[in-house]
């Protein structure tokens, strides 16, 4: 299997820019999470409503926290934080809709299945800049968690080019790439690359 | 018509502390709003459940913001704050769900209960400590909403015993307490003095 991207916005740019970015980024990814914390929930709304509108698929689009502006736009997916709704009572609450979660453990990614989530995403599993001072979570709890659940495994958390081939070693679903996108010079060309990679690999 | 209160919730306690203070501050107050910015959706909604749980009753329960949250608890009523979902969409979307929002001028609040809010909340009426620096709304442009809107009007914004009475003569529906009751140094007592307030302005 083709190792998934998942573009993570990173809640520095402003609405246009990121608009402009997302419509030309989107191509390249299979995902892509809004993860804007900063920014009112009508804002959100509103760019999301014009990336639909502009062509990006709504599969594609999730939404992180804000369940209710999924919902407003008539979205079927959301990534729920760790301090988020309860997964549990939101599938029971909307049982058509589907809902992606960070791990941090194998515990967490076990309950994570559980709770009927539609991804785990394993973080951070390298040096970044978003999560300076922290060391990441050891990527050899990856094999054991990639034995223990079947829904779709994706690692966050210092993605480079050059660590999808680890990911892909360890048998994980995607990457999430928040910076290697976001604070690229050219978020678009980084895009390209990363997704280039993911081709190249799977042709090995 | 007496004037109701709806007690804010100033976004400056700790979660216990909040629950602690609004289960005894509820019987005083018509409306409770819980405007907590700060604090995640999971948290909100672990207070929220908790607060209905204990026997607030959900019909006084209006969540800033989190439409998301409201829905998950069932509740029928919601705060959209001014950069919030947008009104029309969410009454399009949720036709048995009310949405009370605040405004800042009459064009605002024409426009408010064109979009089929439950309420008004003007201000911020008087200087008050969360809006240091700026001048308070016109007090004068209260008499002609009153005039040109039949949606309840409620008055925000450095509202004390005293001032009450000011509202009451601008045949004010209500009045929103924040920094009056959250900052005062026994809720409990600010509210009820307020209550008692509002009860003898009814019987002057």
């Amino acid at each position: 299997m083709i190792i998934k991207l998942m573009a993570v916005t990173d809640g520095a740019h402003d609405t246009a820019d990121l608009l402009r970015i997302l419509l030309k980024v989107h191509p390249y990814v299979d995902y892509v999470q809004i993860r804007e914390k900063n920014k009112p929930a009508g804002v959100i709304y509103q760019l999301c409503r014009e990336l639909v509108k502009e062509g990006v698929p709504g599969r594609k689009l999730w939404i992180n926290d804000r369940v209710d502006v999924t919902l407003l736009l008539g979205l079927q997916q959301a990534h729920i934080p760790g301090r988020g709704l309860p997964l549990i009572e939101l599938q029971k609450q909307y049982p058509d809709l589907q809902f992606g979660t960070p791990v941090h453990s194998l515990e967490e990614a076990v309950q994570a299945e559980a709770a009927g989530a539609a991804y785990s995403l394993y973080g951070h599993c390298f040096p970044t800049a978003s999560k300076k001072g922290k060391a990441p979570q050891p990527l050899s709890n990856l094999a054991e968690i990639r034995r223990r659940i079947s829904i779709p495994l994706f690692g966050i958390g210092g993605i480079t080019i050059d660590r999808l081939a680890k990911l892909k070693a360890l048998e994980l679903d995607g990457a999430a790439v928040m910076s290697g996108i976001f604070s690229a010079k050219e978020p678009v060309e980084a895009a390209k690359k990363l997704k280039e990679e993911c081709l190249r690999l799977e042709a090995i």
